[in-house]
């Protein structure tokens, strides 16, 4: 099922959507922590403000060249151990809410990724153990500015800015993520096609890794790379990531580079 | 004033600190967000586990080669551009909790360092109005496994393991960050010997940093850099962090090397 969360006049809350009449049923509360109980009210998604699904109250942790053609479009490979890095929670918008061209950057671009969601409080998980830790998969988009990436050494600045991990628009709690397409458009038109199965390491891999590190925690994400074709974000671009069966999160961006 | 948090038979709370009883006057809530509003009850420091004397909710921002002979000791300098970095919530402990080595490290070490404790929400903050944001400054420990740090690239690993961010013991609210000892010592011989007054970036120009880029959280705090005299930590040492006028942070190490 796809879990939303949302603004309905100023009141937050969770739903369950149902797919067939495009409403959301609501929830008692916040699923990762209270479970999936329903109440009787029923919100049609075209009156709400999807926010992003989870409120992130500790890490993104990233990883960095996980599809071979997109590491070598940078004129690498993917790297022999997992390249891991952190994005801050505060980078966390939702759809529709502005990507923001800061002005320290002349060239941020978008990078589409699968996001996994943890549900548990995690730590030293075998990958075979992975799912009994997930609590489900959505979009994000990876923002970079990508000569700040290049200049900095370390990536945190590149990478973390305020709004540069759209996430959205729902957690998909039933998802296989061996195989599905995964796309960005940037004002319509086709950047980055590539599919779940040209992932390097898979979903299980990269928590076994990140949790030999990091106490995971419920609303943490994991992003797990990003296939071929990032490219440029400009003021007033539409930016749409796609990913088969999470649905697709749109972004508008604004901002002037310096 | 100093402001500990502590666990107190299984009951977590805050107080201030009166230095002439060494008792804890509590506290009616957590300061950061309701302020210094004092109950009648007193309890001894001695009958309570002081805590990391704050909730991290967001991020450890950090800065690398902030002093020139720690730069140097690692033979490089002292960056154009400030080098900042994320630490994970996760990696931060309370006095006298472990610093626990990871099996993947076999050179653990550590770095004392100025902690900046943040009050405020804040995103683009002037260096010259810093103080506005500023709730207080404690004592912090960037423990580092400098073999991942030299070998994976991006430091989020080798500085973001659990228990890598011991913090503490106080938070000093009236403190002049401008000068001051910072000191280091392993099981009782001096590892660490600088002062405030030799941090190439003060505090203010760290917080327009970090604020042009982030969106700063009550309870985030700035991690200044760290002077020379770097070293390992094995297991069974105890390390302790000092700033003049701050306290001692002590920590045991446990754990084996790979």
């Amino acid at each position: 099922m796809k879990i939303a969360r949302f603004d309905h006049q100023g009141q937050l809350g969770y739903g369950i959507l149902d797919e067939e009449t495009n409403e959301l049923v609501k929830l008692y509360g916040d699923p990762l922590y209270v479970g999936f109980e329903t109440t009787e009210e029923r919100i049609s998604v075209d009156e709400v403000q999807i926010l992003a699904p989870f409120i992130p109250r500790s890490k993104v942790i990233a990883f960095g060249r996980n599809y071979a053609a997109h590491a070598a479009e940078h004129g690498t490979t993917v790297p022999e151990d997992p390249m891991m890095f952190l994005k801050p929670n505060t980078s966390v918008i939702g759809p529709d809410a502005p990507i923001i061209l800061p002005p320290q950057s002349e060239q941020v671009e978008h990078e589409v990724e699968l996001a996994v969601v943890i549900g548990h409080i995690a730590r030293n998980v075998p990958a075979e153990d992975a799912s009994k830790v997930i609590f489900g998969y959505t979009v994000s988009n990876d923002v970079t500015a990508r000569d700040l990436q290049r200049s900095d050494g370390q990536w945190s600045r590149a990478k973390g800015f305020d709004s540069f991990c759209p996430t959205g628009p729902f957690i998909e709690t039933d998802f296989d993520p061996s195989e599905g397409a995964v796309l960005c458009r940037v004002n319509g038109e086709l950047r980055q096609e590539g599919d779940l199965n040209l992932m390097e390491r898979g979903v299980g891999e990269l928590i076994e890794y990140a949790s030999s590190v990091f106490t995971l925690l419920p609303g943490d994400i994991l992003l797990t790379g990003t296939p071929a074709g990032v490219g440029p974000l400009n003021h007033g671009d539409v930016v749409e990531c796609e990913i088969e069966g999470l649905g697709v999160l749109r972004n508008p961006v604004i901002g002037s580079k310096k």
